[in-house]
């Protein structure tokens, strides 16, 4: 059994996208252009390219063609504990973190249970948008409580660390419990991340705990759902 | 520093919820009764159950009230190779299959490269909604080679775990790899877990491998998002 000819040609747009010849981001020939140069009918390019369509790897864009999707981020976060930028770095794009906000505030009934602080204890929150690329990625909220980390909001977290920054204190978090949901983005959080509203997010609750177990932080992170990818592999036990 | 009322007030609504007061899926009493028996103005009760609606304890539902959330299912999907069953029971609740669909066809291009077949082999096709006490959880479609499982179509998957029948065969699924996208539910598989359309979804790919390595399972899950959460613990490495 031989494959159909829209199979074939969609294979050789796969290729010319892997190889560069198309770079991702960048609008692929007319569908018409595309189909002289293969000698084939509209319709069987038009096939072949909804193909790739279907498998996420080209974009129909309004008025502007058909584009080569960015490929998705693969997440390592549900199971390494690294920073952000060696995450990015790893899927070979730039990180960069813009911080929204750094303040005190007393501890919420949620923040007291998270980290187990009396009702009245101030905490650190800080909202941090991060990108790769230009393009937002995830957008994370922590809290910590101020008591042992005096003077953090002195350090600049869209250039530092936070985990470097609490190694250096030796407070470094050393395990950590994750919790996944998937939420609709809302206005506010959409807006940041440059997603339609009530687009699907990836959305996480962390506790991390330093060395003798005592529970640092709590951080609630929201990656998008259409530029990241988390992957797991198992063995039976 | 004391407790604002309402804060204590949706602590004692909490535990009212966790310990069966109000049981899950049912409508708790009118904000002016609560009111009443607390004891407070109707401000302060609506913002004791505004409380526990931001974490997702209670639910507004229009001319009905509000009502207790069911809790969401605890899954292990992403780093326990288990059954549906098995897993669904550690929640204590009661697994359910039901079988849309189940027929051969010739492997398309992308269950090819996840199988690694040739060009027009043949595959079974098992479509599976999949419930947790008549609440639909998860929709599976898998595909698996037909030559090396010969009439697996003549099991009635609703009542037999399909792992359990590849072990019966010799042909134990022993380790997997997933890989987690979220996205919204289309129209047809909205109506199937009975979200609305457009609804965030879990969405999972996966690989499963016999003892020798050899790809056997391909199968695509799309979990409910709005039922369902996964852990993760993480220790530094």
């Amino acid at each position: 059994m031989t494959q159909p000819k829209y199979q074939l040609i969609a294979q050789t747009l796969r290729t010319r996208i892997e190889e560069g010849t198309y770079p991702e981001g960048t609008i692929i020939p007319k569908e018409v252009d595309l189909a002289a140069s293969f000698g084939v009918s509209r319709p069987t390019m038009r096939q072949a390219i909804q193909l790739l369509v279907n498998q996420g790897l080209l974009e129909r864009r309004q008025r502007r063609g058909t584009l080569v999707r960015q490929s998705k981020i693969a997440q390592q976060f549900t199971h390494v504990i690294q920073s952000y930028n060696q995450e990015i770095a790893a899927n070979g794009r730039c990180g960069r973190t813009d911080v929204l906000s750094f303040c005190q505030e007393p501890a919420t009934e949620e923040i007291q249970q998270a980290l187990h602080l009396d009702a009245g204890t101030t905490v650190y929150q800080l909202v941090r948008l991060r990108f790769a690329d230009d393009e937002p990625v995830v957008l994370v909220t922590t809290y910590l409580p101020v008591a042992p980390l005096p003077g953090l909001d002195q350090v600049d977290f869209a250039h530092q660390s936070l985990y470097a920054e609490l190694e250096r204190r030796h407070l470094a978090i050393t395990s950590v419990n994750r919790k996944l949901e998937v939420v609709a983005a809302d206005n506010e959080t959409a807006a940041l991340l440059q997603v339609a509203p009530g687009a699907p997010t990836f959305y996480f609750h962390t506790r991390g705990q330093v060395s003798d177990g005592h529970t640092l932080e709590y951080s609630i992170a929201q990656y998008r759902g259409d530029n990241n990818y988390f992957t797991f592999n198992i063995n039976r036990s």
